[in-house]
């Protein structure tokens, strides 16, 4: 049985790959969603991968797969650091939830060290870049079979 | 004459009744709803009565209720904490504000002690459980009748 | 069955009424018990009303309504802030506690926007003016239906 | 016409010229009620003073200075430092209030360095020995004659 | 040669000239933008002017500016206190980007004080009423004109 | 010859052995005076055993346990993190003074990790649950015939 | 008939346009002297412009502008940040103040974040180069204007 | 013997009785002065009587103190909240040195609350009008005739 | 059966005895040993007592009584304010843990106020001197002869 | 050619697998070890894998690694909060180092948040189990690559 | 050749060797002085000595140090602690900079442990008494040699 | 008579001169020890120069030298920061303590602004690059000359 799994992106990830290539590289959100695609496939996850500027959108897909997704994993870029609302949403849901940061947010500007998303997460992954996604794809899978091999 | 007021529900509080009924109760928005309706009716209040996730969405409501409603009760949810933009749309009403919500937010995390919107409300009920919007719509006609008996 | 509620006022409440009634209004406490009797006694609850300046008997008022109340109403006044004392004795009651404020003390000076007795009680309104207590006897007389139907 | 001025001591002043003498002098509290006397007797003013340990009787002892004096002089000793009922009850009242502190509570522990009743005092004297009392029936002869001449 | 500039408003901007005209003098945002269109046309500088209330419509707006815009003037609003998101979006761009406040926020409220979108801004101007557009605009010709003469 | 010790304890300690035994304990306050009377008894020293819920009354015990007793043991309960009028009780003693804690306070609420008694006493002791007390006696015994011998 | 404007300016930028021409350019204090004359001249001011590195010499001169001056732009450089003594000497003047920082003080070191003579300034204008000067000059006949037309 | 005295008065004092007399009176410094000089001749002090807005200027007058008068009283304004100099200077002296505010300085803004001076002068007074010099006059005729009758 | 209890000691506490006897007394650790020992022996316990400077060996020591011993008893000297491995180590153990230290270390400077250790420990005991040790062997045989009669 | 990867683990992480199966788990370090191994050894890496309680070995073993190998794993333990040597250590390597936590420390207690290693690490995993260590050997893997392809 | 070295002494420091012999020692400022320019003509510097209480002046001499002498020494006085105008003058400079304190100012009151000049100095040196100064002048010797050879 | 002196220095102090010598120099530990032997013979003091990176060491060194010899000249690197236990160990040693860092610590991140180890020095080298040590030991010699000439 394949399951699916929300992949949820945040703000300005949209540009990601566009801008400052030299910093963020030349990865694109539409690369990571295919390669999420690709090692989710292998896993039996079917991914369903979005992104938002808008923190009420974003409230509003993870009351979407609270009901019909097996696992979320979240890139809530600056909204880590200022919405409660989204923790709350998330605090809703009972299925799992993983955090992924392309940079490692514990190097940059001290309001980017803590994130309200990581006190619900089951785990956080930052600074592993467009790698983080597919480890969270892979760690899913892993939580996944242990609850219901 | 029949005076409307608006009824105002911020992020997550969609869910309401649907999660964790144990600890929520199993009392949805649409059963408060109801009864801000009835409750308004007795009292000559017609009741208006919304949702979003969206701040956006809800500092546009305080808008409308500014040039268009006797009174405003609000539940900002977890936007409470965070945002200042809404306290600035109430503030910029001269029609009276009640703050609700539904739990003790005082005896939960100390990032949820603080509310902007507390700043401006002229009263404040919390962790009456969903009774608290039936107070305030009581409180608000009170309110109204002694400024515009 | 008729149950008693004790409803316990804190330090400087004896001068309602008295003082700058243009701020406070021309009600009493006097007044508020009688509201509050009345409420009460069409609710089939017997109210037990009392005031004082001083900590320690308030902390006595509480352990005599641990075990001959069915639930307690407090206004601490500024004991609200200061008084680990009366928390503890609060804490030490199994029945529901309500806290009330006449005021909203959020729109006041920061040292009141932190309260002891919030840590315990089930509910706290506060900005209702006089009318919070007769909520507060309303919402009681829910509370104990529910758990003693 | 003699005004009656009341002057009201805090807790562990009825220690005084008692414990350290090398420190705190050998004045007791009754030197200084009898030099207030005198002083005040001379400026038109009946003193009335006490003292007590119990933060609840002080704040009585404001309310009834409401109504029957004509001003406060009040040393809250440790008090000061942390009863917000006690400045409630000052600011009950509409006379002149000032606050003494037989020592320079400055340059002692930090948490000596703040007084609630410096909120309300017009004035506040600190470290100015017994002498401090004097000084404080003397302004209050000032102020009173500058606003009922 | 003539360049577009974005001039870009945040929440409760809309109210301009609405609400409190005593406080807030009886200019509108539409006022303001006719005034920045003259000026900047004067300038050689093409003024695209819109405000929203919702916080990923303004980053939108930022990433569409990102592209096809020689300068940002920012009014963030309320935003400017909370925005993470919007500073990242900010962040994005390689252009001019120029704060605008109508009141002086340093007056006001301490949660007022702090702007995350002064972090990235060339310079931020407060409290010269809805003039300080204008100066934006002016200094932006002034930027555009020395790195692109 | 036989030496008075005062041990005075504070807010609540009264409800000991009542409430929540499954935590507390069954031992009550009456038992804790009898043993730590055995005890002291057996080292020559007279126990005075003595509780109030009122700051006033409790600081009242220790003036006079300062003029009439050898040592002094003090279970302050809440008021040891919010009376700094009991810590100036206790500065004007020069007799030993020790501090008994049931529970571990350092495990509690952070509001609980803060005495100002502590900042007097000699030693403190806490979370060995009623043998605290006995403890106290024997140490208080040992620091009088150090100083007595 | 011409008004007179102080223009007032702080410790160390005497060394404008000499030091780091890389960074603040090249433009001196007489160069922006020049500037406000000119601009000031047209809207009927007259510019007095002073600069010094003493606390006590800018006080004399708030003072002198006090009672001779229509208005006052200062760039209180460092003395901003910690010159509560510069804060009153504007406090006693009625007739507005403009602050003007070359740089964007919000971009520096935290400790520049915050000025005292912000919270007494009608307008702040920071990171506007030497241009801001000229700002101030338009903005003050703006004020000038609307309140003595 | 005539003892000398210095009066020493920091920033802004010498607009007294100009500005705002409705606030702070219309008595000038040079009103105080007189008072000085006549109180102080009754009790056999010479009294200087200087101002200065120069921090420095007040240290070098505390210095010339120091070998020279026999005790301080000295109004540090604004310096008193942020000046360690001064502070350092006074605490170079052995002389008696007291502390005068015209207002009650912990009433008005948080930043005015904490004096260096605090923690060398002998004693404090604040808030008792230009009346708090005549007492510090007489205070000091009190130590300087204990110490050296 | 005779029991093992493992009592640690922490950095500098093999000084005991050598230093400053006029502050800490002329009892070393040895003498602290065999008190308890002594005392041990009586309550049917096996004392092992040991020292260590290095946080790594005192880590080794507290696993190595994970499973060997029935209760600990740990004075980890500075250790307890800087050592959250230490903790970590304890929190690993499921056998009782008390913590002594010699002097009252709330006396003392503000960094040695709080313990991380103490947020593990069943009781703590400060400022009872060597004897310290004794009570809690004491302790300790009531707490295992409660669990295991 | 095969790499050296040393993979660095901290205090108590001796542990894993023996305390609280329940919550984490019966997989042992040497389990990790094996599987680190595994997927190193088929991405051509050589792992040495170390566990120490003592900082200064820890930094020992950073030495080593900064000239003998590619990169480094660790999982710093509880001196991932204290200690400023290891992160100086770590700084004093040129080659890629990421941090590993075996449960997400952001969850628990804050004085778990912050991380000094996670200042230098290219990235963090936590609350990812022992499956965290795995996917820091696969990034490692990456991360050499693209620098030695 | 000879190069000119600037020693600049800040507030209070003309009494040394005045105040408190058995304290600060019986040298004077002319005896360190003398020192400096025998300590330095032998090392090829030229010393300018001077010391103002006026933080304006210093600022002027530092200017004057910045187109004039090869380096700054300087101490600060209570001035290291409150003025970044000093910080700002000796940022405009690119000759090496060396900060001296007398005593060891991180043995003293808390609000003398930071040092705005710190931040600007390439080395510190307290503690070290009047030696200090000598040790600086070496020092400057030593840099200036490397620089310029 | 020749004194013994213990240079004892810190974690990663061993890889001076190896790491970034465009930064550090290229100046080893070694050469370091060679200058101090060389000053101190000249001076009669012989020196025993360690290093070590693990704290408990360093504390065992501490307490050789406490009895053995004349003066302490300690670099604590990183355990400046954080070891309260190596400040103790310094506490119960009567010799005189010097502190050195070879790096300015004040102009680097806050979280090595602060050093425990100062508390106890007499005087404090920061930022003078390898010279601090030898000018630790001239100092040394002048303190050991000055008690014991």
């Amino acid at each position: 049985m394949t399951r699916l799994v929300d992949v949820i992106n945040g703000p300005n990830l949209n540009l990601l790959g566009q801008r400052e290539p030299e910093i963020y590289g030349s990865t694109t959100l539409a690369d990571i969603e295919a390669d999420c695609r690709s090692v989710g496939g292998g896993l039996g996850l079917d991914v369903r991968f979005r992104q938002s500027n808008a923190e009420g959108e974003l409230i509003d897909w993870v009351h979407q797969a609270r009901t019909s997704a097996a696992g979320i994993i979240i890139n809530p870029g600056a909204y880590s650091h200022t919405s409660i609302a989204l923790l709350d949403a998330l605090n809703a849901c009972t299925i799992p939830v993983l955090e992924v940061h392309i940079t490692n947010i514990h190097k940059r500007e001290s309001f980017r060290h803590h994130s309200y998303v990581s006190q619900r997460a089951e785990g956080v992954i930052a600074g592993f870049g467009p790698e983080g996604y597919r480890f969270a794809v892979m760690r899913l899978a892993t939580l996944l079979t242990a609850s219901h091999p």
